[in-house]
């Protein structure tokens, strides 16, 4: 197939919804104007196979992950996500099987965060697969996130379990690299942990539920105690995170029993793409009321400090050294 | 350099000019609202090494081009260029001096396009280079310009000079190929012919003259003939484009003297990254004293017809055939 037929046979479908996609038939879009006084937020990530994403990945899992970062980003902000654009290089691996899958689970997510394709250009080359997305949300400006509005004093919080994603792409290496990980591959554990890894859900709903009530956020990408350092660095603060309170998946508990050494990929890992955030005493009662009880927790991990960087305490008070607090991808 | 030094150093100061870029440090960037009543146009387009440009180009050649093929989208739509974001995958071959050529070309780019990046990522990888813009322009609604406005009747226009740019192509090839162009590469009409493929200049300025006026538009990317048909095609038209009557420059004239086999790269070469519009009579007589007579020409061509693909007609009266009516890109 040629990429005119792969565009109008599998690529057009996903812009049908808004007319001023026209069909990606034109030379640019026409984005719909954003509710009265709200402010459109814009994130552009890209995905490149062997640097983010392995060799031979499953299509539906690099369309997964290339809209997810860009919906994580969307979801710091504290922004409803609405359109994307998207450059898609493509190599001869991708047959139209291949395009299919890729296409499909675009579909999948579209539906389920309600965003909308809306332009970007499709070609096919001889080197590593790459897509990039543009992703436009709209938000109150009141309700916007920043990394710079920590405040001494105000609570640290993350959404969901930490370090799972890491913990998978262990696994998942442990096939490739010497690594002594103690894990049957096919367990219902490593599956877990391995999804968790390839298909990050983002948590664009619970963004537009903390928003008015949080003063900084991001997502955790690089890895908790990098993100954290830089709301510190953007905020001007420090933060305690104490370590026996990040939450952990029962998962990760389980697969860690077996494999201790790999316990600090919880706080330096990345590719989480839950939130961290900070939120002041006072709002604190309003967010968690709010919130409610439904399945995804939030969890208070920490605190902002007068200091300059972000520190991990353990369970008698003593810092935690990493040997590195961000994520090195793999490659 | 590693990449957080090259983004501060290098990338951080393209986007010093608008507070919501909050120095390409936050997940996102936050974008001035339109002006009252303005629609926004959004547009995506990448560029590969190797597939758009050659293999070892000059950097600065490759940043004039990304950001030209987006501007030039941008002035089709009859908009004016405002926020773009770049998602910049290079590699090993990026040092320091190729970076700070890259960004020289994309500030200078900047300043005459009156554009200001917003966003985006810088990524090394060990395969071909490749970049991919998103650029954001606005327009008053009835000002915008698509390709599926004209009708049976309109006169069709193009700015400038049609061809320079895959003639240019040509020469550049021309040392590593067997293609018996008879040129000095060193001369005049070369550098002339080799610097408008390689540093087009999309027409944002006369977009905003036409767009009042015009009943359809597109830029030549693919080539006359092939983007008159995608104007054809939106507008359920036919066109014919008199061959005598489109414009080459005097440069073109004198290499196609001598080269008379490449003659129809002019209507089958892309590049071009000049305006092919229609107008109605009802409103040309307003837009050629609106354009007044600055130093771009614009020159009728052809007519719109109730046909349905674009034929070209030699002064005899006869349709001339071309071996292929669209752009194959160099790989």
């Amino acid at each position: 197939m040629d990429e005119f037929s792969i565009i109008r046979k599998y690529i057009a479908p996903l812009a049908s919804k808004e007319s001023g996609a026209f069909s990606l038939m034109d030379d640019a879009a026409i984005i719909p104007t954003p509710e009265n006084g709200y402010k459109q937020v814009v994130t552009k990530d890209a995905i490149i196979e062997g640097t983010h994403f392995l060799h031979n990945s499953d299509p539906r899992d690099i369309a997964h992950k290339v809209l997810g970062i860009n919906l994580s980003d969307i979801a710091s902000m504290g922004a409803k996500a609405k359109y994307y654009f998207m450059s898609a290089i493509l190599n001869s691996s991708c047959d139209e099987e291949w395009i299919r899958n890729f296409t499909n689970e675009l579909n999948i997510l579209q539906q389920n965060y309600n965003i909308s394709l809306m332009g970007g250009d499709t070609v096919f080359h001889d080197g590593n697969i790459s897509l990039s997305v543009t992703m436009i949300g709209e938000v109150k400006p009141n309700n916007i996130l920043l990394r710079s509005g920590a405040k001494n004093g105000d609570n640290i919080y993350v959404t969901g379990t930490i370090g799972d994603s890491a913990l998978g792409l262990k696994i998942l290496e442990s096939d490739k690299k010497e690594n002594n990980i103690k894990i049957d591959n096919e367990s219902f554990i490593s599956r877990f942990l391995i999804s968790r890894y390839l298909k990050p859900e983002p948590r664009n709903n619970m963004a537009l539920l903390l928003n008015e009530f949080a003063s900084s956020a991001t997502d955790i990408s690089d890895g908790l105690i990098a993100d954290m350092n830089n709301i510190c660095k953007a905020s001007n603060v420090g933060a305690e995170i104490l370590s026996d309170d990040v939450p952990i998946s029962e998962e990760a508990r389980i697969f860690l029993e077996t494999n201790d050494g790999l316990r600090n990929l919880v706080y330096s890992g990345g590719d989480d793409y839950e939130l961290l955030f900070t939120v002041s005493e006072e709002y604190e009662d309003a967010m968690l009321n709010k919130i409610g009880s439904g399945n995804l927790r939030i969890t208070k991990i920490g605190q902002i400090t007068r200091g300059s960087k972000c520190l991990l305490i353990d369970n008698s008070g003593k810092e935690i050294e990493l040997s590195h607090t961000g994520y090195i991808h793999n490659s």
